[in-house]
């Protein structure tokens, strides 16, 4: 098959054409899709449908912006409507204090105005954004500083009261709102960018700065942010940290673990642990950082980040291709004449064997959003079916559909769609199974036979998404009896009255 | 300046010329260099007399030449020389057991054979690399698996016997030999590889595995390690993951941190850690892993790793530059003919602006290696000048050579030479100071001389060699005394009697 027959191509249900094939390449990204078992889809349902559904952003929550906006609005469920994680789950509240008039006062004293104890104000924070969890906290703290996190900390780790760190709350494993009362500490107002090196392109910014506004910042100096996820406009940088957030670049650019340089973390005791460094070696003892990585704010409250950040590519090009999956790729390098003839040999090769059937490609910044947006909105657009049981999955790639495949023999029609889409390139399986309304019954066909599965072929049962509280009495699918031991240890180590985001991560010590 | 005027240059201590410049790029590698700030050398003294050393490599220790080989007698000093670490450091034996004849007794009848006491075998192995560092071990374990290695720590942590644990004993920082009668636990017979997966690109080893022989592996699967370094002909990967090691493919492959994707591990009591995942996404816990990543043996021993490999460069070019600096770029990509041009763009960019004054260019695998050897055997070259007093610092790059001036103007000529070379991409100045004998005096006006300078700048003074034993008393110029504190409370729980390479890494707790 040649280039002009690749030229005639093109999608029936595109909103544009492109008058040839414009491509680039990078080779790490396209000698995933070599792979010839591999097979994907982005949704069993024409894409044209799920083009037509009227999705919406996750709220915009901004530090300027962060309250009365009403944000969740967009969604047709109302919060007042999410049963308590409590009573869903029944939890039994661990032996914390109650917040008390005297705590107020001290608050109010260290951080006058911006303790809110509203209860309309803080609907918002109680639920998450899949609206599938609820607590009833009673207080909302947004410091500036790590100083003023550090005397709020010191302060609860002494009253023995419970602490929610929030970011985003984009997360979507109910790690990100309290269970009971406990008190929120919103990252939003520690928003400041403190430094940037041209020459290194090492960013130093506070916890609280979201993801696309420090990506822009970025891209006006010629850089780009390491990652990038669907809930970049909510999402904030601290968080993305404390979860691990994987995301649409860590094929190309690397786990976090690789690019976060260093943090500044105010510990349960209200101390503050400056390791913000800005090297990209450093071995003067043990990587303490790392700890909190994806701790999911249950070892310490992250409230700076120094983060390496690639060059702004000079030519990106988005390959959507289809067969039986649809699949989208994205390949950025230095010269786009270079990158379109690599692409274009791939293309070729692909055509001619038959694995891809049919695409467009976009070089068009606009053009490119828009396809991307395909992507990144599907996890908003199973919302709109009602009830979604999400799972995130890795596992060896040439597994990858066989668990959508097995999941919707097993449940039928009990289920209204069951629907896998995700990271080809690094093996993470979005899992996504919908229904009407909540129910226990779908939820055991479900679990355990998803986690089963998974251990069954070595896989990771949270991929990038963590565990946070609806996964974790699963974590000895995917990790030994012996490191779940250990972490307990670190957790008591580090928050010995375990007053950080409890009820998350790990197991209660037997 | 044009190509025809490039090709004309060459220098005149190669022993080859090429017919014209051949190149070949690729942007990350080449980003650095465009910094206008950075300047770099190679050596001081002119090129061609570094060419003329007659500098030996490393001694091969593989798992079936390990012993009697006399490796060491490469160098002129013999062991015997090298003084008692405990006697010029002045270090205070902890109270540990002795080897008994009934430990003897139990260890003979663990593994059959592979109990070392002959006091002529143990020399190679209580001496380090440098002969810098000497302790007194009688006794060497060589055990196969994870299994034995349990047994081994279990009885050792029960007896209070403290361990060693060593892989190619090619450090720098006397990490790697015992202080005083430690039991070396050898990782050399432990060199199987359990899988590699070519789709994926992870390959899962065992800890004693020759980092050059597991490339050599790779390459014939047209695959690559994502670590490289001189002493790669005599260190194990399981040591490269204990001391995080750095080396030649970080700027373009990422750290450890990132590519190292699961660990099994031996902890103090004999339990073994299995987190030997091989996904390229995991969010099920803590990482723990990332805590035994540059622990330097002081928290367990690694015994197989899991680590993702980067596809073989289908083209690679090295070009060797000169103006007041030496500069190694090696590009790799996958079209010769784009590396090509590239290279080119940048090589008439650098030779216009003037920053650039003369270079060659390599393609062919033999002369890249010959050229790469004068970059690698620098390390060696500098220890015919007699003692040599290594620092390994991480700085902001636009400060990376100051440090040498400084430190050349101030020591005058009480060093022999004050040489700087590293990885400039990284800002990792390998500062070393060279004399024809040790002395307390020297080391004096080195120390804390160098620390405090780079601590002023905000640099590591372990960029990628680590602490070991020579550097662990001055980990407060590059971590604050919280963070000392935390892992010496790490230290405590996971190695409670301390058992595990003790005298290293961190200073005692107060």
């Amino acid at each position: 098959m040649t280039v002009s027959s690749l030229v005639q191509l093109r999608l029936v249900w595109c909103c544009w054409t492109l008058p040839r094939w414009q491509m680039n390449g990078h080779k790490r990204s396209l000698a995933v899709w070599t792979s010839a078992t591999a097979k994907w889809t982005l949704k069993q349902k024409k894409l044209a449908e799920l083009y037509r559904i009227p999705v919406s952003r996750p709220p915009i929550l901004s530090g300027t912006s962060l309250l009365g906006k009403g944000a969740l609005s967009t969604t047709s469920i109302s919060p007042k409507e999410v049963m308590l994680t409590s009573e869903r789950y029944g939890v039994q509240r661990l032996p914390f204090s109650h917040v008390s008039d005297s705590d107020l006062a001290f608050f109010e004293h260290l951080i006058p105005g911006r303790v809110i104890t509203d209860p309309d104000e803080l609907r918002l924070f109680n639920v998450d954004w899949l609206q599938s969890v609820r607590g009833c906290s009673t207080m909302l703290l947004r410091p500036r500083t790590a100083a003023e996190v550090s005397e709020i900390l010191r302060y609860c780790n002494k009253r023995n009261l419970a602490v929610n760190p929030q970011g985003g709350n984009t997360g979507l494993v109910g790690g990100s709102v309290p269970v009971f009362d406990e008190i929120i500490l919103s990252t939003a107002l520690m928003n400041q960018v403190i430094s940037f090196n041209s020459v290194s392109g090492i960013l130093v910014c506070q916890a609280g700065c979201i993801l696309e506004n420090l990506n822009t910042y970025l891209e006006e100096l010629d850089f780009i942010m390491p990652l990038d996820l669907g809930a970049k406009g909510s999402c904030h940088i601290g968080g993305n940290v404390a979860t691990n957030a994987g995301g649409l670049r860590l094929l190309r650019y690397g786990s976090l673990r690789g690019t976060v340089l260093g943090l500044e973390v105010v510990l349960a005791d209200g101390s503050i642990l400056n390791c913000l460094a800005s090297l990209r070696k450093d071995n003067t003892g043990y990587d303490l950082k790392q700890l909190f990585i994806g701790s999911e704010g249950t070892l310490g409250v992250i409230t700076a980040v120094s983060i390496l950040c690639p060059r702004k590519p000079k030519s990106v090009n988005l390959a959507f291709l289809g067969s039986p999956f649809y699949i989208l790729i994205e390949t950025s390098g230095s010269n786009s004449a270079h990158d379109e003839e690599k692409l274009n040999n791939f293309l070729e090769h692909v055509m001619a064997s038959g694995l891809v059937t049919d695409g467009t490609v976009a070089t068009e910044d606009k053009k490119i959003k828009i396809l991307w947006s395909l992507r990144e909105r599907i996890t908003e657009a199973l919302t709109h079916d009602g009830c979604v049981y999400k799972y995130d999955i890795s596992l060896p790639v040439e597994r990858l559909y066989d668990l959508v495949i097995d999941t919707r023999a097993r449940l039928g029609k009990t289920a209204k769609n069951v629907v896998g889409y995700g990271h080809l390139g690094d093996g993470n399986l979005h899992l996504n199974i919908t229904a009407e309304s909540y129910s226990h019954s779908l939820l055991n066909a479900i679990e355990p036979f998803v986690y089963k599965w998974t251990a069954q072929y070595n896989g990771s049962i949270s991929a990038e998404h963590g565990l946070g509280f609806k996964k974790k009495h699963y974590i000895q699918y995917s990790k030994p009896q012996e490191a779940v031991l250990l972490m307990q240890q670190v957790k008591a180590m580090l928050d010995p009255k375990g007053i950080l985001n409890p009820y998350k991560t790990l197991p209660a010590s037997s």
